[in-house]
C-alpha cells in the first residue's frame, strides 16, 4: 500500500487533517473573526505544517469556503410534513448558519475576487441553500400540494435574509425569517394540503 | 496661497486627479473586468504616478468602492407620478447598475473584508439604493397614498435583485425586476392613488 492510497482512505490521515483544519478554522473564526484568520494560525491550532495546508487550500479564502461547504450539510431539520413550518424551519435554519460568528464571512469568501472557483463557489453556496427548501417544497408536492416554486421562495424568503444580513438591517430575527416564510404560504393555501 | 489648499479646491489637481482616475477605473473595469484592474494599470491610464493612487486610496477594493460611490448618484431617472411605474423605474435602474461591467465586483469590493471601511462601505450602499426607492414612495405618500414601507421593498424587490445577480440567477432581465415591483403594488393598490 502506498502512502499516497493509505492517504486519501476514508478515517486515514488525509481524512483526519481536513477534519482538524476544519475545527481549527471554526474555532478561530469564533475567536478572532474571519477577517483575521490566516493559513499559518489554522496550522499552528490543527497541529499541521503550514505547507500542508497551502497545497490542499491554497488560499485562507478558499478554505473558508471549504469549511462553509462541508458545515452546511451536517444541520437539516427533519421534515414535519406541514410545508408553511418545514419552510419557516429552513429560514430560521439559513439566518442562523448566516448568522453565526463568521457566517457572512464564509458567504464573503465564497463570492470574493480571490477565490480561485469563485464561480463553482458561488454554485455550490446556492444549490445548498436551495437544497434546504427543495426538499420541503418537493414533500408537499408529493402530498399532491401546490407549493411555490423553488426560485420564488429563493426570491421571497432566501433573498432579504442573505441580503439583511449582508447590510446588517436591524429586525432581522428568527421570528422575521419565519414571518417571510408564512407570509409566501398564505399566497399559495394548497401548498400545505395534501 | 499654499499647494495644500490648491489641491483641494474644487477644479484644482486633486479633482482632476480623482476625475481622470475615475475614469480609468470605469473603462478598465470596462475592458478587462474588476478583478484584474490593478493600480499600476489605473494610473497608467490615468496618467499619474502610481503613489498619488496608492496614498490616496490605499487598495483597489478601496478604489472601486469609491468609483461606486460616486458613480450611482449620477443617473437618477425622473419621477412620472405614478408609484408603480416609479418604483419599476427603479427596480430597473438597480438592475442595471448591478449589471453593468463590474458592477457585482463594485458590490463585492464594498462587502470584501479588505476594504478598511467595509461597514461605511456597507452603509453607503444600502442608502444609495434605498435613496433610489424613497424618492417614489415619499412622492406617492405626498400624494395622499399609503405605498408599501421601504424596508418591505427592499426585501420584495431589491434584495431579489441583488441575489439573483450576484448567484447567476438565469432570467434576471428588467421584465423580472418590473414585475418584482408591479407584483409588491399589486398588494398596495392605494399607494398608487391620491
Amino acid at each position: 500500500m502506498t502512502a499516497k492510497s493509505k492517504d486519501s482512505r476514508p478515517g486515514g490521515r488525509s481524512a483526519r487533517v481536513r477534519s482538524a483544519v476544519h475545527q481549527a478554522v471554526v474555532d478561530l473564526v469564533a475567536e478572532i473573526g474571519a477577517d483575521k484568520v490566516t493559513v499559518p494560525a489554522v496550522a499552528r491550532r490543527a497541529g499541521v505544517h503550514p505547507s500542508s495546508v497551502y497545497r490542499r487550500w491554497g488560499t485562507t479564502a478558499a478554505l473558508l469556503a471549504d469549511v462553509a461547504d462541508s458545515r452546511q450539510e451536517e444541520e437539516a431539520p427533519e421534515l414535519l410534513g406541514d410545508l408553511r413550518q418545514d419552510l419557516e424551519r429552513a429560514a430560521v435554519w439559513t439566518l442562523a448558519d448566516l448568522s453565526r460568528p463568521g457566517g457572512v464571512a464564509f458567504f464573503r469568501a465564497e463570492v470574493a475576487p480571490d477565490v480561485d472557483d469563485r464561480r463553482a463557489g458561488l454554485r455550490a453556496c446556492l444549490e445548498r441553500v436551495s437544497a434546504r427548501f427543495r426538499a420541503p417544497l418537493e414533500a408537499a408536492a408529493g402530498r399532491g400540494g401546490t407549493p411555490p416554486s423553488l426560485e420564488r421562495v429563493l426570491d421571497r424568503v432566501v433573498a432579504p435574509l442573505y441580503f439583511r444580513v449582508v447590510f446588517s438591517v436591524p429586525g432581522t430575527d428568527e421570528r422575521y425569517a419565519r414571518g417571510l416564510a408564512a407570509e409566501l404560504c398564505a399566497e399559495h393555501p394548497a401548498g400545505s394540503s395534501g
